[in-house]
């Protein structure tokens, strides 16, 4: 039968595109430094140079590549750069970028098992390697009482593990009956964002989350949680969730994990421990230590797309007991019934997350793990960590600057404070001012916190571009802003 | 400086390894159709031949990519062949592809406009663009009162809106108080699972939910609803929500949305709109018609992943009133704070969604949309109704098999019921091997659901690669195998 008229791109055509889009990206990484790390765009710049209307006809595939350098290119921060050390460093590898596009070929679709077996296996497999490259205790395994499964993000681990416990402490009541009893969560002051809005999510109010504080070094005090637990009891609330931190996004603190751990046991409640960024390092045995206490929660995730050189989304979620998770999530119609759902001998990782759908994401992180090996990616852990402890070292050395935290693997949290400066808030426009000038320069991109009320400069290393020479940009960059903003030459 | 030693994929390897990978795409594209459609391995088939630890050394690339071919590619379910027409289409096409390569190459993050001004302003770009290819109302567009957002999945977008309406009902005391009232959600008894599963994470509860009931061509009866939400202010509870679907999972069935959309006004209900399936036609002026009452809705989501030639994950969710989304979703720690934000003058998509962190996932639709033109989807989307339409003629005409719901655009519901049989139970039995018995052959995949309690087949049309002649196909394959189960030779 004779080929119908069609306006799909041909295999022929995607081969020849493909390699262009490919040639593309070789050259963006060549050149990836010479672009200034920070878009200077303004609001609206970008939009007012496409058109109004979609195009009725098909456009030419060079045309549209060839607007992606002219129109999006300048409204791009360079998360790849290797002078980016903002937020987090979000990666992307040459083997992330080519099992992702695989996945995006193929396009099958992981709900259940039964959608496509090697798209649930391969995970299966790859988060027991994974809980095999952290040390996790073996429940965490599918072969364990657990198991991982990809999440697109830390914010949707956080918010699977709330409703896991959730459930856990109504008895699966709220599932059924809607929530109605007054459940209190726990988290230091310096937790991240999305674990407040998961407990929004999930109904339980903010006034109901209770943001414990934190010692020197940003990390949570132990004994002010059994105290507030203690007074939520008292009160006739009912305590069911404390979130851990391993590498808090201001500071990088590492949560008391045993500490808190214990408590959770003593009352029963969810122990999930968010590791977002950090938890990569423990693929390096002398950093495992950041883990101690592991063997305690219910839950633990960390992001492959912040430091394991994987591009986003992937997010590794792990809990010790799936079966309270899968009953949790999971929701059978009639038009999803198969023959290896009901037979109980496959995972369906539908019923392991919020949404039905699911991408092969699997594919990127076993590409990553096999490209790499266990061994290549100790190396470019340990050379992160080497990095940011120079960087560290040169602010404790110099006399115009100082350090606001511990300096924890990557992440180094300091300010400008040069001799003669008492005021604060005059420290505080300083460190602004001298933010936003080095960001203007197009070389470097640094973000900020605040840390006991001060306004915090934050250096985060992670690219897999970065180098020492980067780095010591960055840190010549900075004295020089300074001296030109306090005026000594 | 010299350079590091490294184990990272130059950009001369990525380039090799990507030309690579591109032509294995164009390849399985050029032969999809050869491969058994549903995969044949047993569970743990898979998994057995993977190594049970993660490598030590890096492994080279082309031994990965045959480990893809040897390992992985048997357990595929191949939603891209042309004789998938089992549960939904998912398309990937190829400007899909390569716009989804440039977003996990260029792997920025979209949490913020200021994160990559680009990755926003393209996105508002094109959901205007969308909103005025299905002739939404203007108060759907960034320039009204209202906007869309991509959000991952449907599922994730219905969540969205029930959160919305959920603080918009409590005036936003949920959020700060946790949720203590008794709020109850509509739909019909043919409203997909997600909807359930998005009021349990919210913490409405399963018994707050009711399913209306459905006429005979399975869509809501309004005044079923009506009758329903009036008992329940008698109960004094608190109805909020109710979803309405443009193409049901398991029919395709289409609420009387006009009817549906007054109805909340009157009672000031938030009405939701989940045209994931069939939103898709309304890009052609002649099947419009399936968004009538579009101008009565709070939100509205379609999947261009599923028929509109874009690769997982794309959703296209719009609300009426970007205020009440933002407020419910909106969290704003020091660390996320800048310049832009304060100004007002820009989106932060993180508040408009559930996770913090986005992929730029409006490259991949601006490349679909721009390959295409309107005029080029508008054809296949034509053509794939004709093909589902000659479908169901053949089944109207045929002595052996019946048609058990209206053939409304792409999904045609039917079973065989050859003559002689009258037990509804030998009937099930009978359609259900059938569909096992055209699935094993692995030439065709479809799926079954059941309406009014009977078993039935569904032929959902979609795929990129569907013409004349894998329909013709199906239907052979469905006599024969028929034929051969009732013994008529």
């Amino acid at each position: 039968m004779s080929q119908q008229k069609n306006y799909h791109m041909s295999p022929d055509e995607f081969r020849r595109h493909g390699y262009a889009v490919i040639d593309w990206l070789a050259n963006y990484y060549e050149h990836v430094e010479e672009f200034p790390v920070l878009s200077a765009v303004q609001p609206g710049e970008i939009r007012a140079q496409l058109p109004p209307s979609p195009p009725e006809q098909g456009e030419p595939f060079a045309q549209i590549l060839g607007d992606v350098d002219s129109i999006i290119m300048p409204g791009i921060t360079h998360w790849q750069s290797p002078n980016f050390f903002a937020y987090f460093p979000a990666n992307s590898s040459g083997p992330s970028v080519l099992g992702d596009l695989l996945s995006s070929g193929l396009a099958v679709q992981g709900m259940l098992w039964s959608t496509s077996p090697a798209c649930t296996e391969l995970e299966t497999h790859v988060m027991d390697w994974m809980a095999d490259m952290l040390d996790l205790p073996g429940h965490f395994k599918s072969s364990g009482s657990g198991g991982g499964v990809i999440q697109d993000s830390a914010s949707s681990a956080t918010l699977t593990a709330i409703l896991a416990a959730r459930e856990r402490a109504t008895n699966f009541a709220s599932n059924e009956h809607g929530l109605s009893q007054r459940l209190v969560a726990y988290s230091s002051s310096q937790t991240h964002s999305s674990l407040e809005k998961g407990l929004l999510i999930a109904g339980i109010g903010r006034e109901n989350m209770r943001k414990i504080e934190v010692d020197e070094t940003f990390a949570m005090r132990p004994e002010a949680l059994q105290a507030q637990i203690e007074r939520d009891l008292a009160a006739g609330l009912l305590p069911f969730f404390v979130c851990g931190t391993v590498g808090t996004t201001s500071s990088a603190a590492v949560d008391p994990l045993p500490e808190i751990g214990q408590i959770c046991r003593e009352y029963g409640l969810w122990f999930h421990i968010d590791a977002a960024m950090y938890g990569t390092a423990a693929i390096c045995p002398e950093f495992r230590y950041i883990n101690n206490g592991v063997e305690l929660a219910d839950s633990y995730s960390f992001n492959p797309h912040k430091w394991m050189f994987t591009n986003f989304d992937l997010n590794c979620f792990f809990v010790a007991d799936r079966a309270a998770l899968i009953k949790t999530l999971s929701i059978l119609p009639e038009y999803l019934r198969n023959q290896a759902t009901e037979s109980g001998a496959v995972f369906d990782y539908r019923d392991w997350q919020i949404p039905l759908g699911r991408r092969f994401r699997a594919l990127k992180l076993w590409f990553v793990i096999r490209h790499y090996g266990v061994q290549g990616l100790q190396y470019h852990i340990r050379r992160h960590i080497e990095l940011a402890q120079q960087f560290s070292q040169w602010v404790d050395e110099s006399s115009l600057f100082e350090r606001l935290a511990p300096a924890t693997l990557t992440t180094i949290c300091f300010r400008a404070n040069p001799p003669g400066i008492q005021n604060e808030a005059t420290l505080d426009k300083l460190n602004e001012e001298l933010m936003n000038a080095v960001n203007a320069t197009g070389k470097v991109f640094l973000t900020h916190t605040k840390l006991n009320g001060k306004f915090t400069l934050r250096l985060a290393v992670g690219s897999i571009r970065t180098e020492a020479e980067h780095i010591e940009a960055a840190w010549q960059l900075l004295q020089a802003g300074l001296v030109k903003l306090i005026g000594r030459k």
